[in-house]
Order: C-alpha cells, then structure tokens, then sequence
C-alpha cells in the first residue's frame, strides 16, 4: 500500500464528519499530498488552458475522477499510470462546453448544491463557476482537514525533508566557491538558481531572495522579484533566501556572507540572530510548548539587546510539500507542538543601512526540542 | 492623467450596468491593468502570509482602499505612492483577526451579501472566506469586464510589447551563441533564463520550455518542469518556447534549432509551419474573421499536409499584462479580430520519435492582416 490510501481513508472519514459530499481537488499541495498527482511550476504571469477552472479531482467518498484540459492531459495521465485510487482521467478540447461537462459531472456524482473542499490556493474561478453551474454549492478549504494531517511528517517524509535540506547545504557551499566582489544581487541569484538545477533538484520551491545590505542602503526589502542591482562590496552583507523543491519536499534556507571582516556591531548582530535561533529551537520540545510561545522565546533574545523592531516578521513557519504551511511559529497560532513537525527556525535583524543578518534552517520537533535538518554552519561567514 | 483613471472609470461604469456592489482586486493581472499595482513573481510552491485571502484593493464605485499583510506592506505601499487613486494601504499583522476586519471593512463599503467581482486567479479562500463572513455575497469573475478591455492594446501598450518581444529576439540571439551539443534541455533553459536577467528584464514571463526531440525519443511535452535531461545531439531539434515580462508586459517566443543539416522531411515540416504562421498571420484581419477561423486557416495547411494530428493545440492565445489572455485562437472563440489586438501566432507540428518543430511571434491586429512584433528570422536555423 502506498502512502496515499491511508491518508484519503482519513481524508474522507473527516468530510464525512464535517457534512462534505467531497472535494474538488484542483492542483494544489493538497492534491499532492492526498492522491500523489504532481503540480507542474506555476507561470510567473497567469497562463490559461481551455476549461482551467475544472482542472483537478472530483473526490467523493467513494470515487476520484480527475478531470484536465488537454495540454495537461498528458501530464496527467501519466501521474496517474500507478495510482489505482483514481479511477478516470477526463480530457477536455478546445471548443468543449465545460459548464455543462462540469454540471454533468457534479450530478453523476451527488455534489451539486452540496458542500464541498476546495484547496485554498485553487483559482477563485473554481469557486465561481461550479456556484454559477450547481447554484447553492458551498465551498469550505480543504485545509481544515489537511492542515493537521499535514503538519505532522512521518518518517518518510522527514527522510525527503532531509534529503532536501542537505542537498540545499551541498548548493550553498558551491554558491559561494563562485562569490565575487562586484557581483550584482541578480547575479548572485542567477548563480544559486544554476546550482539548484546543477545539483538534480526540481529548481527552487520560491522566488530566491538575495539582498545585499550596508552603509547608504535603505530600499525596502521586496520588490517584484527578490533581487536587484545592489553589488557585493566591502563592508556589505550578503543576506540569503532559498530553498529547492527535490521529490516533491521543499527546503528553505538561509546564511549572511559578510564582505570583508564584519566590524564589533556586525559581530555582535551575528551572535544575536544565532542565538535566537539556538534557544527558539532548544524551546521546540513536543507537547510543551506552543508556536507562538517559540517565536516569544527567540524574540526575546534580539528585543532584549535593543533590536526589537529590526526583527520584524514571524520567527518560522511549518514546511513540507510546500514552503509555507500551518501551523506558523507567530504571534496568534497556539497550536501546541508535536513530534514530527517541520519548521523553519529563521530570526533576523534588519538596520536600515548597515546591515540585513538572517539565519534559516529547517528544524524537526522532538520531546528534547528541535533537530535541524541542515548541517551548515552557522559561524560568521566572511567573503 | 494616467492610463489607469479612464481604465477605472469604465470598470466601474461597467460594474454598476451588471449590478456589482464593487469588486476585490487580488494580485492578478487585473489588478496591475486597472490600478496599476504590480504583482510580486508566484512562489513555485505555496506561500502563506497571515490575512493572505484578504491580500488586495477593495474597489467600490467611489473607493479604492488596498489591505496588505505586513510582508506585503513594504512593497504596496510603495506601489500606491504616486497612485491618488488609492485612498489608503491597511496593514495586517500577524495575530490580527482577519475575519473581523474583513466584516468591518465590508460592511463600511456597503460590499456585504452583494455581487462582487474578483479576478479569476485570485485564491479560492478570498472567496470561500468572504462568503463566510459575509453570507450572501456572490462573486463574477472581473474578467467579464476586463476581458474585452485589456484585449485592445492601446498605442502605449504596443510599445511596451514591441519592447519585450525585440528584446526577446536579442535574447534568443545571444543564447544561440552559447549553444552546444551535449548541452541538456535543462542546460539550455538555464542559459535563457541567464540572459534574461542579463538583457535587464523582470525574468520568465512562463516557465521556460526546452524540448530536444529526434530519432528513439517518444517521451511527453510536459512534466512538472518544461526541460529535462535530454541532450542536443546530431539529428535532434531544440524546440524554445520562453518569454520575459518587462516594464509589466509580455513576450511569447519560439524557433527550433536544427542539430546538424535537417533531411527532407524536417525541411520540409520547417515549411510547412512557417507557411501556416504566415497565412494565419496574413488573415488576422480587423472586422474581417473570427479568432477561431484564423486557427482554423493556419491548421488547414498542416492538416492537408497530412500533418493534422501532430499540430495538437491551438494556434495562439491573447497576450499583453498576462502570457494567455483572451481571445483564443482555437475551436470555439468566435471573437471578431479588432484593431490592437495582439495573439500569438505559433503553429507546430511534433512527430514522436522525429522532431518538435515550432514558432511563435507576437502578432498585433490590423487592417490588412497581422503584423510581427518579433523581427527574428523564420529561415532554417542550424547548430
């Protein structure tokens, strides 16, 4: 038996105690994880196949048909060779009626005017078109099933997590074997982006983020893409955001390379994001503590020393099939931790001007606190 | 006066002729054409920021007020700086309580239980959340609207094309240079990407397809990623499907280079699907011919070729903001052709186990057919 069926026994057990007749499955980290069918890479602008709004599974209690517009179709039925749990791939051309194929399809199966799951990240035209052809349906997030089932990794995954993670450290030693100065932040990315590819993983799991920081700089942190023109001079930092998708498990990561020998300031930011994150991840002890109450551990420690505002997002947040996913190491989420849950443990310091010094590792909780599953170290790091 | 105030004043005189209350611009491609607000690139696996289905600009017949969440805040409201139209930018932190604000803020805009427009790829949870705390409200997609606007480019428009698609021809030629047999599918997308970023655009309007197709290669177009580890060797072609997004406009571009001289057969499919690119371009007519007609003339040079299979898709899609808009040139788009409409134009023809021969250009409408925005040769190119 694979890893799927017990997860879409459980999976349907819950829609059956929540009142859902079923789900339709659009592409998803949660078709991912509940009938193992592979999203492909998102279009960085939005694409558009003929009948996209009904891409995706029908799951019932009892059938999984998967519908799919043609330039997916063979995708998808190749992701479904091995899967005897989906019974159907339905193929849809350009010029089909997909309003009344979806009608059709919503009756034959019970669910039209009934309540339904549908992953929160499917296109809202999933939502709105199935209402227009089956008025009355009600649509709920399948994550209020999946987001508990989802958190706690078992062994295998922990293994793809690993394997992720490691293969994120081998990346970022020979990112920065190829650093120069003079390099532009674009560069830099484009060098960590080559490295992915070089090292056999499915490219990176979100936009790279590399932001170089120091005296004169003030822009803001984000733009449209995470990288800009900013050189690696000295006197600079090097602050890194990546990670790689690898057997459909993602990493995140992240390290500061210092241009040049940091001065006592520098040094000292060093020493409080690396211990922030040592006692945030020394606090993750399963069923002892809660995921706001890390990030109040580790936050502690930068407000304390004066760089309160500087750390200035969430501490971590649960990682898996994808890079961002409940429960969240933030102020609000009092989910309690357990064993097997995978985060990201990334406290950071941010002046305006001088300096960007983050750390991110991805961490597993235990009943004696959190294990990382990198292995790169986190010494000051000097170009 | 911009060229987004007229855009809003007929959205919302086209809102109150449908009886919409207002509308919720999440990040989208409609939300960049009608205020002006650009996207930050898609994560390859899903993100999470707290608030996230809440993450857009509440636009009312009178009112234009943008929520963000903190990760976010940075970036909008440098964004909605020089934009008036903007009446204010409200930050969600971590812990805020989202549906209470949400409730607050729609009710204070008179939105809850209305009929709403929302852009098709915003997140389903916009819609599943919104319906939650405000029972009644039904969604359309904005795209009803916005479709036939954004589908007539107008003279600054074109420009911005013309700009993306010329610099994609001066990309595609300095990725030529750097071609090599032995170079993997994933190798060569690399180099793409890298020249890019080096020709100063925003990066990969869609995720870049390389295919090397040829004699004992029968594998399918698509995977989760668009290039693999087939290599360019002797006898093989090197199918290119990319484009760039620059200054928030697209380009669609492909050629197919030939690994050593091509023997009669690929000489002759060359001809064949550059003679059916030129007669569908020759017939995009203003007023004179329906999308789906222009498909329809294209594939009749290949179908009586005996090639009718090989060509498996539709001949091109609307392009502009986003890679695939509407009209289609396919089956069952009876959109008449109007002046500044602009499709690609890419017909192909892909033989298993023989070859994957294509091309693609930019074509903007006329009154005397389609005119090329890319100005790239369509001779035979050879490596």
């Amino acid at each position: 038996m694979s890893r799927f069926e017990p997860r879409l026994q459980k999976f349907r057990e819950q829609m059956e105690e929540k009142g859902w007749s079923g789900a339709f499955l659009a592409p998803s980290g949660d078709m991912e994880y509940l009938i193992g069918v592979r999203r492909q890479r998102p279009h960085a602008t939005q694409g558009h196949m003929h009948g996209e709004w009904f891409y995706g599974a029908i799951l019932t209690p009892s059938d999984c048909v998967f519908v799919a517009p043609y330039l997916a179709h063979h995708f998808i039925a190749r992701e479904a060779e091995d899967k005897p749990w989906i019974s159907d791939v339905i193929k849809i051309d350009d010029g089909d009626d997909i309003h009344t194929l979806a009608k059709q399809l919503l009756d034959k199966h019970g669910l039209a005017g009934k309540t339904l799951g549908v992953p929160r990240e499917a296109m809202a035209s999933v939502v709105t078109e199935i209402q227009q052809v089956a008025p009355g349906t009600v649509f709920h997030s399948s994550w209020e099933i999946t987001a508990d089932m989802r958190a706690i990794k078992d062994a295998e995954e922990i293994e793809l997590m690993r394997n992720a993670s490691r293969t994120t450290d081998a990346i970022f030693d020979d990112v920065r074997k190829n650093l120069r100065y003079g390099m532009t932040e674009t560069d830099v990315m484009m060098e960590v982006e080559h490295q992915m590819l070089k090292h056999n993983t499915e490219g990176s799991s979100f936009v790279t983020g590399i932001r170089v920081k120091g005296p004169g700089i003030h822009d803001v942190l984000e733009g449209v893409s995470r990288a800009g023109s900013v050189e690696a001079q000295p006197g600079r930092v090097i602050a890194f955001d990546f990670g790689v998708v690898l057997n459909g498990y993602v990493s995140d990561f992240g390290r500061t390379v210092h241009c040049g020998e940091p001065d006592a300031e520098l040094r000292r930011i060093h020493g409080l994001v690396m211990q922030a994150q040592a006692e945030g991840m020394a606090a993750m002890k399963a069923g002892q503590i809660t995921a706001q109450d890390v990030d109040k551990t580790a936050r502690s420690i930068i407000a304390e020393a004066g760089y309160g505002p500087n750390f200035f997002h969430r501490l971590g947040h649960g990682i898996g099939i994808d890079v961002h996913e409940p429960p969240f190491l933030a102020k609000g989420d009092d989910t309690v931790l357990e064993a097997g849950m995978c985060f990201t443990v990334e406290p950071s310091i941010w002046v305006s001007g001088k300096c960007f010094t983050r750390v991110e590792d991805v961490v597993v909780v235990g009943p004696d606190g959190g294990t990382s599953l990198n292995e790169y170290t986190r010494e000051i790091l000097v170009l």
